[in-house]
């Protein structure tokens, strides 16, 4: 041990053949997160807001030499105070274990929880505020998603017919954490139409077809913004079901946006009407 | 050959160890793009944006057993009769030199070509519009920036003191070729603040710490909005030089958005303006 470690009670990881090096590596795939119910969370900023998000750990690793800041030992102190497995490996384990191109020095293996959309309450005072995303499908996308949700404020996250688990390492990663602070729920396009349905929520979907663009609507109500997948945008399905259609200008050659811009765009604008 | 073959002077390439292969693959660094001032394009899409945009082609690979569409060979045709190499290559060629997830079929060795700001014209009839990207490091935000400058209709893109190259295969990918339609400049901070200084164009640069959000600001004449890197924003250089700096509300945790998604924002805030 260094004399940068905390006291633990495992021993430090030197091995890359280790068997909990290997799990870590497992759970980059999706099915070892369905089966194990459990994924990974890397980054000092990213567990910072796990901890804030009340996530539960099931172990943490660290590398003292690839910390950049100060303020690691506190958070794993946090996080040890939890009753976590904390344990030290070494240099050439932490990058095994790293999905990422700077690593700093902490990454842990949490649980998975999954809200309904029971769970989701309505707040008092303001019109609700969600987003659908309807089968996205790269992680990055959906990161990025989840972090204009959390600036722009939405209520929740509505994954429908998900191609990508919100606990693939690089949705967290692209999120940068505000996984843990926006409520996400994964449910069927149906069942989130009629829970939509059911409490007056105006559908609004992006489609080049409409005659209004974006800012010439009301967004001031009660409003769900609907945003589909990469390649094809939102499905017949929610296309019928959509109460406003709303277009994007576009001045060039490209017929859309990349889909993460899209949505911030849109975020956006129900936050500059609101204020 | 198979029947789908167009006749051409080249054989089909089968084997992995072909020097044409290696290049391709070399092509991914970006020593080997600046020494050999050469890039790759892949896809249906990218390409015929690129045929759009005038881009000189060196050789290009084709490999019918991906074609995903019709319109394939009419492409081919068009890049051959600019007296460009056309080589078809084995399902198993194509797979080693693809760098996407799912390729379609069609990949090619093109030249670099290079603006300066003297070759940007101010447009009549409407207040100049640029983009300033400072030091943006991964190449899909840079990619989603240059698909968001095509779609807001900005004059140019002026990438100043670049990190990642405009010509990495993945800006490319995620700019879907409009990096073939919006003029594209690279130069030092210094050379771009004393131009825009020239030409009376405003800086607007975005930062937590202004007192205006990005939609209390007059974005209807000249303007250069200013963006900085992924981990610092806008270094202190810009900052000073700033003519206006705006804020985006942040209502959540996180304490910023993806670089791609802010630039976004603050591009179809000036369209919104203008409109």
């Amino acid at each position: 041990m260094t004399g940068q470690s905390l006291s633990h009670e495992g021993k430090m990881i030197t091995s890359l053949q280790s068997p909990k090096v290997k799990q870590v590596v497992r759970l980059r795939e999706k099915r070892e997160r369905d089966k194990t119910q459990t994924f990974l969370i890397e980054g000092y900023r990213e567990l910072t807001r796990a901890v804030a998000g009340a996530v539960s750990f099931l172990m943490l690793f660290y590398s003292p030499e690839h910390f950049l800041g100060s303020n690691e030992h506190t958070l794993i102190q946090t996080i040890k105070d939890q009753r976590v497995e904390v344990i030290e490996v070494s240099r050439q384990v932490f990058e095994k274990i790293s999905y990422r191109d700077r690593p700093d020095g902490l990454l842990a293996i949490a649980k998975q929880t999954h809200l309904s959309l029971n769970d989701l309450t309505l707040k008092k005072g303001r019109p609700p505020f969600f987003l659908i995303a309807e089968a996205i499908e790269k992680p990055g996308n959906l990161g990025s998603i989840l972090r204009s949700s959390d600036a722009a404020g939405v209520d929740a996250l509505i994954v429908c017919d998900r191609c990508t688990d919100i606990f693939n390492p690089n949705v967290v990663r692209a999120s940068v954490g505000t996984l843990f602070t926006v409520p996400v729920v994964e449910v069927s396009s149906d069942e989130a139409i009629q829970w939509l349905s059911h409490h007056h929520i105006t559908i609004v979907a992006t489609t080049p077809a409409a005659k209004s663009t974006y800012t010439q609507v009301d967004l001031t109500g009660p409003v769900a913004i609907a945003m589909g997948t990469e390649q094809l945008g939102l499905s017949q399905k929610w296309m019928e079901k959509a109460h406003l259609q709303v277009s994007i200008p576009m001045c060039g050659v490209a017929d859309s946006l990349n889909v993460a811009a899209a949505t911030t765009l849109l975020l956006y604008e129900v936050l500059r009407q609101r204020s």
